[in-house]
């Protein structure tokens, strides 16, 4: 066996590949960069029109990636390699498969897999959808099609390739450490990158100073906007990267809180998108030179596959219909939606246009879409149809002679005037053509209508990538379109759909010619393709019991993994692997997260619940070699582990409450002050809001020492690596410094729900402590005028809201909103206006509307509600559950006219009036009086919708008998007063509950 | 005719043949470098005991090197290939030249040159000897054995190579336009790097902003300094270099003054040392795991040679012998030095070990040094010698037995106590040995001889390079020790002598074997190699002359030049070539200063003294392909000539007058503010001096404009470029601007003497305003403590104080230190001490001490004057000049005695009497009175030492009666206090004159 290649070899066969490919052979950047996208020969060249392919090692740097040299995957340099395609080739997954060869790596021994990945810049303002890829369950290449730069749309689109090096150089040499790794026949990786690791780790976590970075980071970003008013684009980027990478230092050091993220990110892409701007401009008036630059050598061309041409005109009456869209990969949820899509627009297609078939099949694998449709007609059936002409009266001269317009009615139709006929229609008399139309076979009718049928495919997210401009999920590479043994071809996406199939990476050559539509099924199999999505899923379930049996493990399988599973794979083969058990000691969230978010394994229960140390993962291919699968795929999670344990590890040496003080180091907000300030609010609001929100002393006691604890994991490395679990660690450390079981409940409770619609806080601690947070930042923020703005809400001031009336709602708890309000405003560091208070208000309960109505609650109920009890959301809900139903009762057309004449003859009188109860003069005004009385004793025992609506019913033949006899303006004031006095009272009964004059019919 | 390489290939080449060699291949570093030494892979690897071999490519940044993209050779950014070998391979030019080859460069058709050049880092504390490679003229590669990095001794020594890779292809493309370098199949140089050239020099140039950059560099420095507290090599290293750009932008920007510079290069150097320091006791502590890495393949084995083993017991009685000690290309001055040296030692040496000869013959070229022995007796003469022993006395005991003192003498001498025999000497009796001794053979006695000659030469600068730790010019890499046709074979530097030669490069094998000594001169013959010198030279002068006749040029041929030249080639052919007549609207001084000093080549002037379009250079080598050579070294010539026109276009926009606001950013010194603030006390001091100077009207007028306009030119970007053009180019541009040619003139003559004994001032103009410029310097840099200490002087203040002493000497002008001192204080920033002021004086005093000793007068002669007339330098010299005339005149011993008895009794008294010429008492003090009356007027109207020894010596007389005959010290007061009144006049006469009581025999 050939010795697997060095570090250094590795680097130069890649440059060799690819220059032979004819890529520009680039050098790293010369200032620290996360990663070689943003190399000004990534991030300005894929802007503009010009053709540009090139290679590079880039040298990228990431400060919270540093492990000290102790993690075996994880520091904070490493090499990549960056390879741009401008513009796509057409096979560009095919170049880089070949180049994986060039390097030695035998894909039949491995599974390689394209996994959904979409990358994002916020500080350059770029993005683009694609993969990571992934070689035994490790990241090998982020795969992605560039969409935007600097803010800007990419036309043409840029192949992005970017290869991990060390992670390949530990899968070609079986070191799965980088310390290993061979870098040349003496030195290993380690031996010359250790120490950089553990010294640039310590500067960054421990070392850098704050204050002075946060000065370089100001002159960086002022030279760089000097640099952009002169003109000057690369000056200008040189120090945004250099902006950057003190930023990602400063972030390292947790110095940068997430307002203060947020406007830095929004300040760069704001620099980056000028730089992109003038870059473009200063191309554009070079009369982009580089235009005619010839494609690279090795792509692909689109029309190079020969049509198999069967003449269509001799056509069987029916034959069996394949369409195969063969695409790069789809992300899962795409591929779902786009099957179900199918389901629906292909039989309705086909019935637009007249073509029967016996029944259809909607197939997919991530690789493919496809329809099988089972004898389809071959052509239309002949139809006749009568066409309306001009009015007979106008089609004929005084001789009888055919006007211009009933020539010219014949003539478009193609027949002769002889051939019309009259016609009575809708009382008028009107020449008329009986028009036969004749079925079109499908070779002239499918091909616009499948085109049509693929662009209309809708994805959440679509991207475009070459000339042709369309846009879909990934890029479509194939089609196949046969009806028997002819191909109905159309053109999409810059393709002619053809015979030739694919079938799995690296079984077959690429293009596969099928001899008729039904030979497709046993060409899917002899490839171990299952193309069904429901036989795939069973499939997989199948396996993966089996594999949990053999452990003697829960064979219980979580269907949503499954689901996302069975869309990852064409020919599923689960395998099992171990992980050391010593890792079970990280706490439950944090493995099952990493099995699943990470690797989409599904983790193994005992029967018992507990987690035990193996996973099961899904190749794609069969099963040949699966110890190697499983042993790389066992490598990863290894090292996925020991990330965790060593923060866990990092994090043990203080207490949550000994960490407090770096919160302080934390911004939140430049004039809100640090998390720290921040936390110690949150504290003084739970205080007062616990007793509104009837918490029990010992409640009291947790939500406070919760508060107080709230935000410390957030200085932890376990939440500054996973963001996702703050709460969760914070609970989990917690528990670890002997806080009560209550407290640590309410520090991971404290941040549900996690997303709109989530779960809802258990604990009473936990939801005071959430809303006095969320109430902090809604009052802080509107106070130094960050409130969102159109869809722009960088702070997710909305999802605070909403969760914090979503938490009231669901536990129906009764919280007066503006007292919050107050609360939260007194201890804010800034002053906060009556104005501003009254925003928030009208903020939160503007996201209680839109949330009731989302629920279905009528418009006008709901603004009747929320004008009087806007306040206290969870009552307000009730009522307008309750309003809901009166509204929608039979005597509710009595009862809300005459409780409405009450109202309108007093709304706009300005003064209340008294009663002088012994001064009323007709007994209807007595007898209304009376009933008002009693209907007011019913309210205050019973303030509800129900008692209003039951008390002005009886109350309606009162009020009517009152209006119908009374004159209420009386000529004497004092009686005229008298009355009005009564009816303000009537109308004083639905105060606190509803404002019903927004109610439709008042 | 294969494609020559392009630019992308010329990398991976370079990268291919140095990992085929063994080197480690490595990749460019992350932070702005002005060169690949920079990068940690060679400033921390080189230091400590680890072999380490690497090789990467640099994108290396020199602001200053930015011409907009226009410049065809400069640009702020150039790609270097770093090549480290540590230690020494025993052959690396060859190696390096094995690369050029596999590069496609075939050396038969070029003039490949190793050309001295030193190498140093100031910001590193980094330093060592090499050359730079040239082809065809032009710097290739610089090639250099490091000897210190951070201030440490590198053991081993390391070789660095660094390619410069746009040189090598233009040179391979004959592309002589860095935009016309093909990149890769498609793209060009130009295309990707025109604007990058244009945007960053324009932003180092004219945008950065100097105060924010400041701010960098001051940030970047404590970070630095933090990191090293905390033991962090990497991270200070990093910032080190950060500091490094940052200062170099802000030179390029020219805000940096020249103490200023000092002071920051002092920092950097500073954190540099204490980087390596640490560097390498982290190695320390780990126990150097490097330290068994294998040698690199291709590596010499240094006794790989068969040595030539004749028998030497059958030598012939005599033979010539030839020594020839093969190095690498020597430094001109190191082989003129090193062959003198050997032209003496070499026949004391033959003396000492009694080995007669009939002549002997040193020659050398630049990579040997040979001696030639005619004749050479193959063994020393016979000799016997007498040894004297102890006393007889003590020889033998009572007995008559010989003691053990007389034992011990006989087997110290290896005879028997029977052979010892008494004798006399110097009046005792001693046992003496008669010792014969055998004459040796030349086998025995000269090996250990040869290898002391070799040891013995001493250079001005000498290497170490490899583990013998020897230090010589540059690496000897062979010697051949041949007598007749036997080996005398001896061991240095890790080399064996042998038979071995190496004939011309390129054209022979790398070792060709002598079958005897006189076999040497048609095996150099053979190669075209010419070792005789003065043979060498007269051939070139004779190439010469014959060019410059054939362009009926002036035929003399500089000296200088043709020594230096003569010593850099062993096969000298001259070859002339051409440039575009347009350069010659350039400054004269420019172009022969770009021609000789850069380029040694001989200017070319025609018979009236204007300069021709032509150059002559010799290359080393035949004259096949003699075209190519002249072509390559046209390109040259012509891009250096580009980028001197490139300035002076630049500077054009502005007069002299209107660059002085620029001096407000170059700092002088922080305490004394600017050059625009010097520049202006320049011109107070030198309003103030000219008038003591005697200048004319006229003359005070030029002085003062030229003073105005001094530094003018030192913002200039031609002396940015060129430093050692000040002077000369503010000549040239006042000029241009219309300025009187008296202040032009003074401009240029104010720097002068350039160097210790150069050209002083022509006009009095210049005179004063040099005078009032180092009278600044020193006056202002002392009273902020900036004086030279020990061998420390920063600021050139000897410099300044000898320019200044010369000046006056040589024009003989009388002018007043001391005044000048005190002007110069008046106007200072800071405040000037009386102490500061005397130490200023002491200091020039001193240094003008040191000349006139260096002069050769005597050591007495020249305190006696300075110790009265140091204050007027002129002055001092012509009194010194007479006062050593005097005291060789046979009549000095009276004349001194007769003074010196006046002086020395009254020198103590204290106080001074009047002569109170009646009381005198005796006719002798009457006499004497008379006398020194007569003397003292003759020296007021001629106060010279002259006129002083003539009046003495006519005095002397009179001296001695009176001494003889008169007794001083009387007892009556009055009496005794005339006596000595009339002696203190006397003692008088030598006022201002000097102080003779310092001469010997006072």
């Amino acid at each position: 066996m050939q010795k697997s290649l060095d570090f250094q070899t590795i680097m130069m066969t890649l440059q060799r590949y690819w220059a032979e490919k004819g890529c520009l052979i680039w050098q790293p950047y010369y200032s620290q960069v996360g990663a070689g996208t943003m190399n000004p020969a990534t991030f300005l060249r894929v802007l503009g029109p010009e053709p540009w392919n090139v290679a590079y090692v880039e040298p990228s740097i990431r400060p919270d990636d540093g492990r000290y040299g102790d993690n075996p995957y994880r520091f904070q340099q490493h090499y990549q390699f960056q390879v741009i395609l401008k513009p796509d080739p057409g096979n560009p997954q095919e170049l880089y498969l070949q180049s994986l060869q060039a390097l030695g790596i035998d894909p039949a021994q491995h599974d390689i897999r394209f996994v959904e990945d979409n990358w994002e810049s916020p500080a350059l303002g770029a993005w683009g959808l694609g993969w990571e890829v992934w070689l035994d369950g490790q990241e090998i290449t982020q795969f992605t099609y560039f969409q935007q730069a600097g803010g800007i749309n990419l036309e043409p689109v840029s192949v992005e390739i970017t290869y991990g090096l060390e992670r390949i150089a530990m899968a070609l040499q079986g070191n799965y450490h980088f310390k290993k790794i061979r870098w040349n026949e003496n030195i290993k990786y380690g031996d010359i990158h250790y120490m950089g690791e553990k010294e640039h780790s310590t500067y960054y976590f421990e070392t850098a100073d704050i204050e002075r970075l946060r000065k370089m980071y100001e002159l960086f970003e002022k030279e760089a906007e000097l640099a952009l008013e002169k003109g000057l684009v690369l000056p200008a980027h040189d120090y945004i990267l250099k902006c950057s990478h003190t930023f990602n230092i400063l972030d390292t050091r947790g110095a940068v809180g997430v307002t203060e993220r947020q406007a830095l990110f929004g300040r760069m892409r704001e620099l980056a998108r000028r730089t992109a701007e003038t870059y473009v401009a200063q191309r554009e008036q070079m009369e982009f030179p580089w235009i005619d630059t010839p494609a690279i050598s090795g792509a692909s061309s689109p029309h190079a596959i020969t049509v198999q041409t069967s003449s269509t005109s001799s056509l069987p009456d029916k034959a069996d219909f394949l369409l195969e869209i063969g695409t790069e990969e789809l992300p899962a949820a795409d591929l779902q939606s786009a099957l179900e899509q199918l389901q629906s627009t292909l039989p309705a297609m086909l019935d637009d246009v007249r073509l029967p078939y016996q029944s259809l099949q909607v197939l997919g694998t991530p690789r493919r879409l496809t329809v099988y449709v089972k004898d389809l007609a071959s052509r239309q059936d002949d139809q006749t149809s009568q066409i309306k002409g001009p009015p007979a009266d106008r089609a004929f001269d005084q001789d009888g002679n055919p006007t211009q317009a009933a020539l010219g009615f014949a003539r478009s139709k193609g027949i002769s005037v002889d051939q019309l006929t009259k016609q009575e229609i809708d009382g008028g008399e009107y020449l008329v053509a009986q028009v036969h139309l004749e079925g079109k076979p499908v070779s002239e009718i499918l091909p616009e209508k499948l085109r049509q049928l693929v662009a209309d495919i809708r994805f959440n997210k679509s991207m475009r990538w070459n000339a042709s401009g369309v846009a879909f999920s990934r890029p479509v590479r194939w089609l196949v379109s046969l009806f028997a043994d002819t191909v109905i071809p159309f053109e999409y996406a810059g393709l002619t759909a053809s015979n030739a199939s694919r079938g799995l990476r690296f079984k077959d050559a690429d293009h596969h010619p099928l001899d008729n539509a039904n030979a497709y099924f046993d060409f899917l199999a002899s490839h171990n393709i299952i193309a069904d999505t429901g036989k795939r899923r069973d499939t997989i379930r199948t396996q993966v019991e089996k594999l949990l049996t053999s452990v003697n493990a829960d064979t219980s399988v979580d269907t949503g993994l499954l689901d996302e599973v069975n869309n990852l794979v064409e020919a599923p083969t689960a395998l099992m692997g171990t992980f050391d058990k010593k890792h079970l000691d990280l706490p439950t969230e944090v493995l099952v997260g990493v099995m699943k978010k990470h690797q989409r394994y599904f983790p193994v229960y005992s029967r018992d619940g507990d987690l035990m140390p193996y996973f099961i993962t899904v190749r794609n291919g069969n099963d040949a070699h699966v110890d190697i699968v499983a042993h790389g795929n066992e490598e990863v999670i290894q090292a996925r582990f020991a990330d965790a344990a060593f923060f866990m590890r990092e994090d043990s040496s203080k207490t949550l409450e000994e960490m407090l003080p770096k919160l302080d180091s934390l911004t939140f907000q430049p004039d809100l002050g640090s998390m720290r300030a921040k936390s110690e609010r949150v504290l003084e609001i739970t205080k007062e809001i616990s007793i509104d929100l009837d918490l029990s002393l010992n409640e009291i006691k947790s939500a406070e020492r919760a508060a107080f604890l709230s935000k410390a994991d957030l200085v932890t490395n376990m939440v500054v690596e996973m963001t996702s679990l703050q709460g969760t660690i914070g609970k989990f450390y917690a528990l670890r410094d002997g806080e009560p079981e209550q407290v640590a409940q309410a520090i991971e409770e404290h941040y549900l729900p996690r997303q709109a619609g989530g779960k809802s806080p258990a604990s009473k601690p936990g939801l005071a402590v959430g809303i006095a947070d969320r109430l902090d930042s809604l009052v802080g923020l509107f106070a130094v005028n960050m409130a969102p703005t159109g869809t722009k809400d960088p702070f997710g001031l909305r999802r605070a809201a909403i969760g914090l009336l979503q938490n009231l709602l669901q536990l129906s708890i009764d919280f007066d909103l503006q007292k919050g309000i107050q609360t939260a405003a007194k201890i804010q560091p800034v002053p906060v206006t009556e104005n501003h208070q009254h925003a928030v208000f009208e903020f939160i309960t503007g996201r209680l509307q839109n949330m009731l109505l989302e629920e279905g609650y009528r418009y006008d109920v709901v603004n009747a509600v929320l004008a009087a009890q806007g306040a206290n959301p969870a009552a307000a809900l009730r009522t307008v559950q309750a309003l809901e139903q009166w509204v929608k009762k039979e005597g509710w057309n009595e009862i809300l006219p005459a409780f409405s004449r009450c109202v309108r003859i007093t709304r706009d009188l300005g003064q209340t009036f008294s009663v002088e109860p012994d001064t009323l003069l007709l007994q209807e005004t007595k007898d209304l009086y009376a009933g008002v009385e009693k209907a007011r004793v019913a309210l205050e025992k019973d303030r509800s919708i129900d008692t209003f609506a039951d008390q002005i019913m009886a109350l309606t033949p009162t009020i009517n008998t009152f209006f119908d006899n009374v004159l209420v303006m009386d000529k004497d004031e004092n009686v005229k007063n008298n009355r009005l006095a009564v009816l303000q009272r009537v109308s004083a009964l639905s105060d606190g509950l509803a404002d019903l004059s927004h109610l439709e019919g008042f």
